[in-house]
């Protein structure tokens, strides 16, 4: 592993293969990255994605996808896939959710079906998934939850992962994955301390940071991002969940963390909103109509090869497939290119170097404009990271 | 060219490059086949695909096509297309058209703008656009318009066709493309043959058999094919509009048509439906839940090399755009197929036994289900061929 400050690279072995670290995974709720072919992803050097146990446990069922051999079998994807537990979305989709020390019932947002999750199941559900690394299920509160409550979850949260190591250790298949705890603690540095501490202490494959960009500022991310890490073990894999603008995601980095998940790349391309180094490009804006220019005319992909901006605008105002398919293929090789350079800053010593220089540029046009970022997207219009 | 009763085999030449025939041209309404890359087009082989002047007229705007240098650059798109005239799409799409004998204006179905476009102007526009294939501007009938009003618009064609092929002949640019004239007449025998003959002695570079699958019964569209088909010369190529459904495209090869085109194989497999040799599969039905077959367990193409009728089913059911970008490959696919084997059979001296076997085991099935075809799908819910 190579490391600059708290930043480091490295690499995961899993059971779908090596996976370089600082990753950025595309997210696949519904079994495929959202208007992307495996083997695009592929090519785009992607060996790791992340799948969501509660939409895939809702649609199709997890007797579907065991029945095809597991997830990676069912969407045809060769590499490495790591679950989530289902737990951030329960609290953030599900009607009629109901938690005890037992676990949790909640209603399908899909179909209104009642559903109940435990520790235990969740580890056997994304065992049935055949995932690489599996997370443990945890208990996410909102930022204003009070310290009485935020104290129950987070030990709660503790007491859920050693049910949840205990079920995984009880697994006798060799091809299991590796089980991730996630740390809890809202927004108080004592439970955040307490939480990891407890957590490294059962031994967990990684560790996950989460509970953040629930809503609070800024500032207290980022504070409560360097905080919880550094109650974590440098050995172990560190992931924060639900990052991915260019700016928390090189911020992420800097602290030490080596895996993140956004939909921020693909949803963002759905809605017309495309990546570059100066920063993003609105594809529907009227400018572009008779722009023959690509999305950024030094980006290597294939789309920016072949496509201008005026042809792109085109296809979002026709409401075409192919609007879609090529801006999500640029939005995730333009995550890519961030995260290996980023990674070749770590090894070469140069991080904080690439990534000031990397966000000056891309920061200038938005400054101007007078847009603000959060870690979940660019504004309410773009949604959360949910899936 | 090889001939095989009346079906025939050959080759067109044209400004951007050969297509064998006979030719299925996958539609590209919108300056994209709709979820299919440009790329993907050409590794199937496809080497001529539709474009619709009157949708492209109204969006984007001729203006950024001509800019961007001609739709091949636009959509970035090597091979050759063959644009339609609009007249189709405007009898079937615009609202509050009126006719006259210098042309035609009307209004947007997007935004209710007020347009006019005459003979000569749709040479324009597709001059502008860089058609491989041009179309005259036509005046089409429905099967109860009677004879003065069939006659009218028969004749009215046919001077149409004259001004267009004025407006050609005037074009300096020596890569404009061919102008193709139009066969109308409706359902009378002696207005098709006039039509044709009138057309004929004007010596377009080929002609279609325009006014069918209007409406009209399955045996009258076939007499009236098969009438105007006779009356063209040997030596100048013939194209159906609008003709898409296996059964059609063979039936129309085997009377001597060289190119058609029709949304029927992107517009099924956006709903779902998955053409076989067996007969067309709907992917969303309950019973492909569990199936780990792929679409067609003997089709070569690399959907069916690695998904399953349960994970396009799952895919359907999410709405994933993945879903119809798959099925509109594996369709176009089974399509091009087709089209080649019909080829080989033509050349081979075996057409005749080759449709004979192919369409008794495609319509199999159906005969079964008791479904029933028209010339531009299956049903209602599928819709016609207008874009």
């Amino acid at each position: 592993m190579s490391r600059d400050g708290q930043a480091r690279s490295g690499e995961l072995v899993l059971n779908h293969g090596r996976t370089e670290t600082p990753a950025f995974m595309p997210v696949g709720t519904n079994a495929t990255v959202k208007a992307m072919r495996v083997e695009d992803l592929d090519a785009l050097g992607v060996r790791l994605i992340l799948g969501n146990t509660y939409h895939l446990a809702l649609r199709p069922g997890i007797d579907v996808i065991k029945e095809a051999g597991g997830l990676h079998r069912f969407m045809s994807w060769p590499h490495a896939i790591l679950t989530d537990s289902g737990g951030f979305q329960i609290f953030s989709l599900a009607a009629l959710r109901r938690l005890d020390e037992e676990g949790v019932s909640f209603r399908s947002h899909i179909d209104g079906a009642s559903h109940r999750l435990t520790p235990e199941r969740v580890v056997e559900l994304q065992c049935d998934l055949g995932s690489d690394i599996m997370m443990a299920l945890d208990i996410c509160t909102p930022p204003d939850a009070g310290r009485e409550a935020a104290e129950a979850a987070c030990a709660r949260t503790t007491r859920w992962a050693a049910r949840a190591l205990a079920a995984r250790r009880a697994v006798r298949d060799a091809a299991a994955g590796a089980l991730f705890a996630v740390v809890q603690g809202n927004f108080y540095e004592d439970l955040r301390e307490r939480s990891a501490s407890d957590l490294v202490a059962m031994d967990f494959s990684g560790y996950a940071v989460g509970g953040l960009s629930v809503g609070e500022s800024a500032e207290t991310y980022r504070d409560f991002l360097r905080l919880s890490v550094g109650f974590l073990p440098a050995e172990k894999p560190r992931y924060v969940m639900g990052i991915g603008t260019p700016e928390y995601v090189l911020d992420a980095i800097s602290c030490g963390v080596d895996l993140f998940d956004c939909v921020y790349p693909t949803r963002t391309a759905r809605n017309a909103l495309a990546l570059t180094r100066d920063g993003t490009l609105s594809l529907r804006w009227h400018e572009n109509r008779l722009d023959g220019r690509p999305i950024d005319p030094k980006c290597p992909c294939p789309v920016c090869g072949s496509y201008s901006r005026s042809y792109l605008r085109h296809l979002f105002k026709a409401k075409e497939i192919l609007a879609p398919m090529l801006t999500t293929y640029h939005n995730l090789f333009f995550m890519q290119e961030l995260i290996q350079e980023a990674r070749a800053a770590i090894r070469e010593r140069r991080f904080e170097a690439f990534k000031t220089g990397f966000l000056s540029r891309y920061r200038e046009r938005r400054v101007r404009e007078g847009g603000e970022m959060t870690a979940r997207g660019i504004d309410r219009r773009i949604g959360g990271c949910g899936g």
